[in-house]
């Protein structure tokens, strides 16, 4: 799709040259994100603004000539919100990258959108200081697209998810106004939480030039206990018999037996092939080893066959590789996957565990699960040729029963991957036709020309 | 102001006879809640529903004879959110107040709106579980109270303030129907967080007939210190250094000499007289002793003059108890007293109470301050005689001083207390026209006849 000559002249008023790309093989390469099964259009132009007014600007245009606006990060999300679509402009911000104060007195960040998680992770940390949210593409990732997307990661059974650090935003709106929400305080209450009705909003109401965040003080390294299970249901049984005792571990993950092969096949890891599922949790608190033994005690009175604690940071590291591999090595089996990301009350883990074997079996398929157990947020993956249409097929059909048992069993459709193009059919059957309502209504107070990220969410 | 016969009559058809009040002299004790200089209105009549269809019956009701609903919980608030207006239903949902579910595993409450604070607390502590926010009317106010005002308390410099506990929500909308947002989830990211919309929102979008509520584990018994300085400034050092040095308190508050005083003349405690500031510092750690040895060592750097350890949980409560008097002790010393609740980023808490100081000195008045010093929301408390019309002006121009004083500083008009008819004019100001239009379209999105609390926020 080429711009309209009217559309790159406007933009060039206030862009420089290198901040427009509108070589077709170029704009391509920006079309779209990492999920699979997701459509997406050609974009127009992709722009690269460096500063809040160059956004202005691109809004205030995009208004004006009524073009649709797809904000994006570094591209890393599963859901497909981050998709061009046709004529579009696309709006990157991974040239506003720069981190604009730490403070850790008020232990907070301020950050422009295009920041790399890692390297605001990084940049805090020099100062003693930690930045939570770590979702596995945390080496890539923008911190504009953490919050677009509220995403998550392995820290989020103790320290929750991006939204719950986000205090304020300066956000460039539709028409290329600026609305700063939020605070730099710990506390505030004044008007409704348009900070984090942004949060998870997926680009859809506008964009985010600025953020400032909370920071908490970096807690000691964590340690990290591998158990194996010769059931799913025991493993998770013995996540329920962990936080049920009060327990407050910095990472509670399981691995299935297909995902432990497929990580083995690949990386040569030596995880233990006859288990059925194998927990990893850990506890970054003043004494990780008796949290371990306690934790270690539930494990076996759950049925684990073996518990091995770490006795260092660089075990823990290993053992943590292993699962940090486990979507790449999943994705390797038939060369293509669909990442599912159901989350469900931590009592049902089980329910949905079994539920998805079944599945798997019904549809002939490999569905691999690993899963953030501690918080009941399952990625069941489904492994997939995608030349065999018939398998494709079955893939989808497959995904799509996974969810439907999420909500069966009182969970959500995604607990930290977000709804984008993927997920939108489904947003309408888990929140219901009032709840579509009224945050149709909100898109429309925010963005009444429908400008921004069209076809996501609804 | 006696109700139009035809609303009563409607209401009837649903509610049983004891739910209607319409006696003046009952009805005018619904009036207003606990903040000064806020104009309150007549109620027409108070109902008090006992189910979820109840409500939607006194919403349809409303909705259709356009009469305004003021949404109250125990009328505790600070800002005049739950004041009546002329000719309105006061909805009071104080009868709602089952405890529905407390599940270990999922570390979920789900509740009426009107369960009392302290009876969830105590209800979830015998299982071993802990709900966090304790507004200091925790043994009166009302869960859907502390949602309605996203309400803080001791706690938040940990623990954080309601907003965060808040999973999911039953909602009866303005025209009856029932919204169901959030989840039961630990994590979800399906669609806008109208959740946490409604939190804080003051009754203004919808009537909160049941709440999902997160709970944690329940900590250790926490452990007092009590440090005195010199100057408040060399206390506001002090809490730059424990949050500085990574310190994770479970509460850190400060008052000051009137606030010392006050308590004293009123409870004979025993505090030092001669301290200008006293800081309290907890820890509920595995070992709080071994924190407030290092918490103490940084007091005594910043110019503490003394600094004192409970050594039990007895003594803790002590000095808990003389920090919890502290308000009604402030009022006691004019008569009558305007708390404020303006919220500093904590790196200019020392600022604020030195403008503070000056600002009493300014208008002859008495101003203690008692604050979260942890979380910099301060109360600075203006003492007067409300018979002396004079000192009232001077009150109210005070109080107004701080709010911009507050703001200059980065800081916010309300860190837990809201806006309600207090500061409804300062909230323009803090959050600026373009702001302000864009929470005045969400209101219409929820509630186009604008019958929900009219006259709060805005």
């Amino acid at each position: 799709m080429t711009a309209a000559p009217d559309l790159l002249k406007r933009l060039r008023t206030a862009l420089p040259d290198g901040s427009i790309l509108t070589d077709p093989d170029v704009t391509a390469s920006y079309a779209h994100d990492m999920a699979s099964f997701c459509e997406a259009g050609a974009p127009a132009v992709v722009v690269l603004p460096r500063t809040v007014e160059e956004v202005q600007h691109v809004m205030r245009t995009a208004t004006e000539l009524r073009v649709p606006v797809v904000p994006q990060g570094a591209r890393t999300g599963l859901s497909g919100a981050a998709n061009a679509s046709d004529g579009c402009i696309v709006l990157s911000l991974v040239k506003m990258d720069r981190i604009l104060e730490i403070n850790p007195v008020d232990r907070i960040a301020v950050v422009e959108p295009g920041v790399i998680n890692a390297v605001l992770s990084r940049a805090v940390g020099e100062q003693g200081l930690y930045y939570p949210p770590d979702p596995s593409s945390w080496e890539m990732c923008t911190i504009g697209g953490n919050i677009g997307t509220a995403s998550g990661g392995l820290c989020c059974v103790k320290y929750g998810v991006t939204a719950e650090y986000v205090l304020g935003l300066d956000v460039v709106l539709a028409d290329g106004r600026l609305l700063k929400t939020g605070r730099r305080t710990a506390k505030g209450v004044a008007g409704y939480d348009l900070t984090r009705l942004f949060v998870g909003s997926e680009g859809s109401l506008g964009i985010v030039v600025r953020a400032v965040l909370a920071l908490k003080p970096q807690p000691p390294q964590q340690l990290v206990l591998a158990a194996e299970f010769a059931s799913t249901a025991a493993a998770c049984d013995a996540v329920c018999r962990i936080m049920e005792g009060g327990h407050v571990p910095s990472l509670l993950e399981l691995m299935d037996r297909t995902t432990v092969r497929a990580v083995n096949d690949m990386a040569q890891m030596g995880l233990p092939e006859t288990t059925e599922a194998l927990l990893l949790a850990a506890f970054d608190t003043p004494d990780p080893a008796a949290d371990l033994a306690a934790v270690g005690a539930l494990c076996t009175a759950a049925g684990a066959t073996e518990v091995v604690p770490a006795e260092d940071h660089a075990e823990s590291e290993l053992l943590l590789q292993a699962r940090r591999l486990s979507l790449t090595a999943l994705e390797a089996i038939k060369g293509s996957s669909m990442i599912d990301d159901v989350c469900v009350p931590r009592s049902q883990l089980g329910a949905l565990l079994e539920g998805t074997a079944r599945i798997a079996e019904k549809y002939s398929l490999t569905i691999g699960v690993c899963a953030h157990a501690g918080d009941g947020n399952t990625h069941p993956t489904v492994c997939f040729d995608a030349q065999d249409p018939d398998e494709s097929r079955r893939a989808r059909e497959s995904f799509d029963e996974i969810m439907a048992l999420g909500l069966e069993l009182g969970g959500t459709i995604t607990g930290e991957h977000g709804v984008g193009v993927l997920k939108k059919e489904w947003l309408a059957r888990e929140i219901g036709p009032v709840g579509v309502e009224l945050q149709r209504g909100i898109k429309q107070t925010f963005d009444p020309l429908g400008i921004l990220n069209p076809g996501k969410l609804f």
